[in-house]
């Protein structure tokens, strides 16, 4: 019988205590042995839980004993996760995560950590909740060069973009309504300034290249200024609007960013609507694939943690394979990327944007006082310059 | 180094030659050791190929170099793949194929033979091409029961229904531009008669179910039926129609078919066109998860056959795991199942399907002297035996 420990008994915590007792049979034959959930970590009591006896509240009883072999870290946050975690791996206990604002901080380090102590670091949850997306990048697709890898990686801002362009609503009244309705924060920040979709991709750009891509470099814009009117000419293209984030390598260079972009409707990832999560891969062999699901959600988020605790059962006592080096991948600028943009200027600019930016496609809708049109490909600071010199009401970013 | 072999130097064998060679900085990374095609086995000579001093005619060459610890057969067919196959893993070579026939034919053996010595037969390339299916199903879902999975698995005709579809085309007509392209086969009878997805959902649902479904045992119907008349319909029901290869546990009982369907235009599986493939599972935690990319194709299959590669490199004497048993899995007949068929019926038989039918949508589209419905859910055999007694012109099943 191989033990576990849960940290933190919050909602993917418990669905983790859930989801290996519902599908026992089936998690017990793939790991070669039974596990068995011998405690729980949490500051509160829960009278009544069919698990209370299993609920401690101080972190040495776990990590001083020796029977527990897998622990599931399921609190989130930096601290005191980041501790509980090192001192795990130390004493050889593989830890298996949720919590991506940690993978995204400190995963080269916990990984090595776990490596120099023959235990693993596994954080299948920590992208795309339930969607297996780290294993087939680790394990599946080992015989591509991957050099592209764009995502739709966060359910909230996908919740409200799909809202907003099925009823024609806007930004505010969408997130109040996904506010209440459980799908957003009551602080939406993470979530609608791209800064969870910033991590998530951070951890696959990593994986991409086996070295170490820091979060805090890769540019990242939200949500919160797109507007009913852009969905009315993204209708009008037959596009939409979608949060991607996405990594590249284009000649030797690296490029990272979280944005809005509009995207055909012809294009994988703009089916992928609501809570639905979808990342789409480029390799050199392979062409596109593409690993749609939930990204989000109690039982599809523990789902993943448990497959990983799987993984750990199967390999006490040695390594798996994970290639992320603490080496720091320079990104270039986004200045330098090149692509088309949408853009709308006020209609008494229609000469001066002509004037400007020169050869374009007009954009026809039903919008008064406006004059919209699609850019040839250009570079970021090439674009920046010239939005300057006209004065624009917006911009999108097209991905083609 | 690791010695590897390959058997059969066509399409799938000189991709997975090619594929070592261009990508081996990232493919021996991640084998931990460098990989050397050492043997092709191949009939023909091939003057002036890169590699052909390394083709060899007597496969005892290969079976009996001690060296050779990997095999990758790419031959298809039957024989003599078997028999080289059987002979390999007995002497512990692991065999990484591309062979869904042989799999599906004698998949729980060979799998048995291979663990018995220590070594692996692995066949993510058999189903879906270069879409890690395989690998996710094995270790990736490990947490779920999975109790429903539904596929896009033949590009061929895949490709000639979006074509259908987009120019309102016939078959008959497709299925001869197809020919000509190479898209499909002189003698297309394994792709449009639905043959080649049956094996490949029998591959899929013996790793869902961990026993034996035999593919012969699988209602398969193709798609020769389907007319650019059927497309018209469906446009006005907002659906298309799909060859979907499918498989359901519904309260114990298991279903598998292949068969042509309606489908919602937006089911993620609708976006599915042209050549792309792609699998559509179901998780009792997970709910729905997607894996899509191209299913056919040299590079992308080779890649997959590559990627087994990498796996056996990194497990030489050790087996990985895979629960595939003899045991036969009893399928419960299609007569039982139940859902809504799409109908065409001659105009003067309206009021005959009416009264015979009862309860029905009508649809409404521009195609002289017919009446189309669709019916309430009813079991299959229900259906058949209303469909004799009115005289019906061809129904479409209808997947929601």
């Amino acid at each position: 019988m191989i033990q576990v420990a849960v940290l933190g008994y919050g909602t993917v915590g418990s669905g983790v205590v859930e989801v290996i007792e519902k599908n026992k049979k089936e998690i017990n034959k793939k790991s070669g042995e039974e596990l068995n959930v011998k405690y729980i970590l949490d500051l509160r009591e829960f009278p009544g839980d069919p698990y209370e006896n299993k609920v401690v509240h101080d972190v040495e009883m776990i990590l001083r004993d020796p029977e527990i072999k897998i622990i599931c870290e399921t609190m989130g946050g930096i601290n005191p996760a980041y501790d509980f975690t090192k001192r795990a791996l130390l004493s050889g206990k593989s830890v298996c995560t949720s919590n991506k604002e940690l993978v995204a901080a400190h995963g080269p380090e916990l990984i090595r950590i776990a490596h120099a102590n023959q235990c693993n670091y596994l954080f299948e949850a920590s992208v795309g909740g339930g969607i297996p997306i780290i294993r087939p990048l680790n394990y599946s697709l080992t015989a591509e060069k991957i050099d592209a890898i764009t995502g739709i990686l966060n359910g909230t801002t996908n919740y409200i973009l799909s809202k907003m362009e099925r009823e024609g609503a806007d930004f505010e009244t969408v997130l109040k309504e996904a506010q209440e309705k459980g799908y957003a924060e009551r602080n939406p920040e993470a979530d609608v300034e791209g800064y969870d979709a910033c991590r998530k991709i951070a951890i696959l750009s990593s994986l991409m290249t086996g070295k170490n891509v820091n979060y805090e470099d890769i540019y990242t814009e939200g949500i919160t200024k797109i507007t009913a009117t852009d969905f009315v000419y993204a209708k009008e293209m037959n596009k939409t609007v979608k949060l991607l984030a996405q990594s590249k390598e284009v000649d030797g260079k690296f490029y990272a960013m979280v944005s809005p972009f509009m995207i055909g409707k012809d294009h994988p990832l703009a089916m992928v609507n609501d809570v639905f999560n979808a990342v789409f891969v480029h390799g050199n062999m392979l062409g596109d694939s593409m690993y749609y699901g939930r990204g989000a959600g109690k039982l599809p988020t523990a789902s993943a943690v448990v497959s990983d605790v799987v993984d750990c059962a199967r390999h006490i006592g040695k390594v798996i394979m994970c290639f992320w080096d603490d080496e720091t991948v320079k990104l270039t600028g986004i200045d330098e990327a090149s692509r088309k943009f949408f853009v709308r200027v006020a209609a008494e600019k229609e000469k001066e944007a002509i004037a400007v930016f020169g050869s374009m496609a007009v954009v026809e809708a039903d919008v008064a006082g406006e004059f919209a049109f699609v850019t040839d490909a250009m570079t970021e600071k090439e674009f920046n310059e010239k939005a300057e010199k006209v004065g624009i009401i917006s911009r999108i970013r097209i991905e083609e």
